[in-house]
């Protein structure tokens, strides 16, 4: 009797480490498991059972990373070491020297970040690079071809290459600030550090022949990028939040009128009868007819967004029933619903589906997911799921993501939203991250960091002081991931700046034609993982590098004289041709760092520079785009709204340059997702020398699904 | 056999709660145990063998608590519960409508800290009160008549007034921000909630009649206030890092020699044969004989500082001992000694003893023990005591003072020196804070937050802009702590500018005068734990409040229109009688909040206002002084040097306004701790009514210290 008790007690005792822990305090290596091709696992301690991936519930694409092929375990990782003990769990990489580190998270001031420490954690971005920030994806990616991703929902600090230990191989050499004028405020550090508050964790690496493999690798293990529907990648703009039916009709008709392309509107707070908390019902006084309301605009091909924040009102009809499933603090006194509470779930379905889906309505705007610390519950809050009151932070504008997610595709319907939180595993995902903070050229660093770490990003426009800014803010936006006018605080349109109305009317009327090559280069996120968006790292050709810059001391500002290394952060490529450099108000040069190769002005087919920094002069007219030599770039007549499912459009096909080249144009509905099963056509665009003079010729190498695209005709750019 | 074995296994696993955790996840009251008159202690789960009172050695002055009598245990906290559960200990206790709340480490932006939240973490100030800072002291007092004390060396988390629970007793009504314009982005909070990643914590509570009662038991629990030098309270300066011993020599005598005072002298990293890291030895070709060098300045009557940080040198001759132990990484190449180890401590003690103390050395400027994140070690570090890189980092400063305040205790001499980190306990250590942050009024706040967690800061001057600036950071450092130039960097000198080198002079002048009220000032601090410098909430008679003002929507810049409280924080009282309002470059006029009570201008003797707001003109010859009706300042002559034990010295004691009042004046031999055995010497100076005039005595009421005060004259300033 004693004898089974104690043995019992003994294997209780020890199958589970987590619940009474006896790590040992070493670091040992970590035992790496092949799960798909160029991609790892390893396990250290107990990892938590909540983390990004399983929240996301992942669905790697085996069949996409096998096509990409299989490569041997990064060598360099074998040095890895991991140590859990008294509920920190230390991770240790060796970095090499000149190894350049990209990624750990939706950073907004630079694009390198080896020298920098990061507490990453689910916050409203605060103007410091310090991990706090709207993805805070555990996700670094180096040019010496692999990727880390630490599969954690804890608040966990990185240390990319900034810590210096004793037992180091390759130590920094002691100086002497007395004598030494160059001494180093940062000493080399041979290792990226990361500690953990858990028990344990997961741990990914993802292999590549460059650092787009990589990225590739993890967004297919993550199940793909999205890809939109169409209407998604047309022109959005908010109305303001106390608006009538009647009001945002006359507002989507002026769009029609003047001619600026609209493609889905979003409705502010007011829509509903209670906001700030939320009911999710729609004001009878506003919206007495939402159904009406809504299949009125799909009549004139405009989509409805609805602005929300996951907070019940105690008016909402869900309040009595969800309230056992509810966080034991609330939000701007709204409960929040613990999600991992089934029956919470079921209630936000049934409700959502009723007033929302059912009626057509086409997505929504998930704000205030993202903390600002005061807006969020405190660490100390309690869930029904017993979720801890950190990971719920880190991960609940994840879950929120992909529980809406489902319920469109349930309806075979795809959606396109924003929202302010996200994290890892998000690549697969129907939303657009946003926020608050609006410097113009931080808006475009978050967008090229945004293709490290598997998000989308939108540099919206709002309010301007100038016509200038409105029209550099309008011309950047028509080249992300979402056109988003998002002025319904100050009413601003886009034709509010008479003086640069024809320039943001040229500019909104470009993002219609490239829609082709737009919907494909999103069909390329989806099949081989590549980011629509390309922070210059990931360009093919793309080698610049400057040296560290010394500082002068100050004693308030500078006591350390830290140094800073140049960096390209306000240019990016969209897709596999088109480089976009961004104006930003007050600028009258440009200089553009041209990747290796010829390369061509968007709009004048003229050759521009190879593998140079080139400046170029700036004009209100357009913002500079170039184009790499064979460039094929397919672009459908100046629509208003984005073709309908079948809709008859001509296509002109641009080719830039000399070279010959060909490459693919993607289509299918444009809103199911009936080309997961393989209803989408493909066509090959190829242009050949013939003669001495270019060819160009398309065919059609999958048809699946009848294409609208038609009447192809050639354009040769370059003269 | 088995038996025992199970028995002895069971015994384990029940007494190490810690070690193998079992707490339920409830919350419940925590049970309080009176430790002094006024002061409670409350234990919750198992605490930390490491904790800010327990590296602090802290030695409570339980005469001194017991004369200031005892009080009931604050009600309003029998509402406190805790919880530990899953390393995360959760305290909350309750706050009442219109409680305000001080405290919660050394912030620079505000003194009101309900509706904050913050990491209290040692860190360098960043410029956002998020709680890392210097002093991240876990102790807050609310103007209900208490204080609380979390004594963890953890990063916890306080939510002072934020979080609003389901359960809430005093809710917040529910809003609708559609259609209420006062709608409220910050509903009210019922209570302090703290998170603490650790499995318990100790929590000290103390009480008080008011806010300063609270705070003196708060202090007199830690040691009593620290009484330095005081040669300690005259003017410091500190030299170019490069500086030889005569060059030291020539700049001290230029001081005298233009008459402006000087009580000791700076030498920065220059000193030493290697710094950044460092040796810790003189540099024989800039100071070849340190000993002579001391001396000499102290036939001067002045003293010498030495800069350090405490990281070792490979060239230091403690290296090789010393290596074992330290931690896993270094700072700056550096060593980190892990002073928990006493061979570490023993090495230091030796090395500084024979190198600094024996040859007459005053003092110590700790730099960097506050980080920057990273200038220290990281979270994953790892020490020979088995510390944690958390525990360390939140210790590590105030350990440092500790250890050096005993070695000179131990020399029977009084140190006061410069450090950067400090925590909990720190009242009784001979340390004053300093950063390299220079934002003129936050510094000011800063000062007036510094006298409520038991710490000391200066306002240190530096560079500056213009003559205007330069006297303005003057003048307010002469009515701080300790009155320091940290120019050293860019060589300024008192008489850089010459536009007010007369007002710059006047200023450290009367400094100088002051001398006998400061001195008596702290000696105050460390009998009844009154802090020196105090803010305005903590003097009787200020009952400034303002309601919180409404601010304007901005869609990037105040989304959600929070409300800012306005608050005094620029102006504080030194002493009991003084009313300091220092100027900023630019002023051309100065509000002053007055307490109840008549006030007087302290240099005219005028009558200025009663508990009310005046506005005083601004002048470039003095900083605005306000003087309680009443107040007693015994005044010295200008000299240029602080007078030496037993000096003789003539006394001028002014009093201000109508009323009788009498006072004390503190002395002793101003360098031994002699005083701590009663030798000292206190005279009692008294204003009566006599024959409608006012008049003025004073009488030795202890004299067991033979006081070179004398020639008392008495100076009516009010006519």
């Amino acid at each position: 009797m004693i004898k089974r008790t104690l043995i019992s007690f003994l294997i209780v005792f020890h199958t589970y480490p987590g619940y009474c822990r006896r790590e040992p305090s070493i670091a040992t290596n970590i035992p790496w498991q092949q799960v798909a091709p160029g991609v790892w696992k390893g396990i250290v301690g107990t990892p938590d059972q909540i983390s990004p991936l399983s929240v996301a519930e992942i669905k790697p694409r085996i069949e996409a990373l096998t096509s990409l092929g299989n490569l041997p375990f990064p060598a360099q990782l074998n040095e890895g070491v991991a140590e859990v003990h008294n509920h920190l769990t230390s991770l240790r990489f060796p970095l090499r020297r000149g190894e350049e580190i990209y990624g750990l998270g939706l950073q907004f001031k630079s694009v390198k970040q080896r020298g920098t420490i990061k507490q990453l954690r689910v916050d409203h971005y605060g103007g410091t690079d310090n991990g706090r920030t709207h993805a805070p994806v555990p996700f670094y990616v180096t040019d010496n071809g692999y990727g880390v991703l630490i599969n954690t929902a804890r608040y966990l600090t990185v240390y990319a290459g900034t810590g210096v230990r004793k037992d180091s191989n390759d130590p920094p050499p002691e100086m002497n600030r007395n004598s030494q004028r160059d001494w180093n405020p940062q000493p080399y550090s041979d290792a990226v550090e990361i500690a953990i508050p858990a028990s344990g964790t997961e741990i990914y690496v993802f292999a590549g022949k460059n650092m787009m493999e990589v990225v590739q690798r993890y967004n297919l293990y993550c199940g793909g990028g999205i890809l939109p529907p169409k209407w998604g990648l047309g022109f959005t703009h908010r109305t303001p939040t106390l608006y009538s039916d009647q009001e945002v009709m006359n507002e989507v008709e002026q769009f029609n009128a003047k001619g600026y392309p609209l493609s889905f509107v979003g409705l502010e707070p007011g829509w509903q009868s209670r906001s700030y908390p939320n009911t999710f019902v729609w004001d009878s006084t506003r919206f007495p007819r939402p159904n009406y309301f809504v299949n009125e605009l799909l009549k004139r091909h405009i989509r409805v967004n609805l602005w929300i924040n996951p907070y019940v009102s105690s008016y909402s009809p869900i309040y009595k029933k969800i309230t056992p499933y509810t966080g034991s603090h609330t939000v701007w006194v709204g409960e929040v619903p613990d999600f991992f509470m089934p029956q919470a779930r079921k209630l936000y379905k049934q409700l959502f589906t009723t007033q929302h889906l059912d009626i057509g309505v086409s997505g929504f705007k998930v704000d205030e997911v993202d903390g600002y610390d005061n807006w969020l519950w405190p660490d100390v809050a309690k869930f029904p799921s017993e979720t801890s009151a950190e990971q719920m932070r880190q991960v609940y504008g994840l879950q929120f993501q992909k529980m809406t997610a489902d319920w469109f595709r349930e309806k075979n319907q795809r959606t396109y939203g924003l929202v302010r939180a996200s994290n890892a595993g998000a690549a697969s995902l129907p939303y657009v991250l946003y926020n608050d903070y609006y410097n113009h050229r931080d808006f475009i660093t978050a967008l090229c960091n945004s293709s490290f770490i598997g998000v989308l990003w939108t540099p919206e426009a709002r309010s301007s002081k100038t016509a200038e800014e409105w029209l550099r803010r309008m011309q950047a936006v028509c080249f992300s991931p979402m056109a988003m006018l998002n002025a319904w605080a100050d009413g601003t349109k886009p034709w509010s700046f008479p003086e640069v109305e024809k320039q943001v009317k040229d500019v909104m009327l470009l993002r219609m034609q490239l829609l082709p090559y737009l919907y494909t280069t999103f069909a390329q996120y989806h099949l081989e993982g590549k980011p629509p968006v390309r922070a210059m790292p990931l360009v093919e050709g793309f080698n610049y590098s400057a040296n560290a810059e010394k500082t002068q001391l100050h004693s308030s500002d500078n006591p350390y004289t830290t140094t800073v290394v140049p960096e390209v952060k306000d240019q990016f490529m969209l897709g596999d041709y088109l480089l976009v450099a961004p104006l930003f108000a007050g600028d009258t040069t440009r200089k553009v760092v041209l990747p290796k190769g010829k390369w061509y002005d968007f709009y004048t087919g003229d050759y521009v520079g190879d593998g140079e920094i080139i400046e170029v002069p700036t004009t209100l007219n357009y913002t500079p785009l170039f184009v790499r030599d064979g460039g094929i770039i397919p672009m459908m007549p100046p629509m208003l709204h984005v073709p309908e499912n079948g809709e008859k459009v001509g296509l002109t096909v641009r080719h830039y340059g000399k070279a010959e080249n060909s490459t693919y144009l993607y289509d299918d509905d444009g809103t199911t997702f009936n080309y997961e099963n393989g209803t989408y056509s493909l066509f090959k665009l190829s242009v050949t020398h013939e003669g001495g003079k270019l060819k160009g010729s398309q065919s059609t190498v999958k048809a699946d699904y009848p294409s609208g695209y038609r009447d192809f005709s050639w354009k040769f750019m370059t003269k």
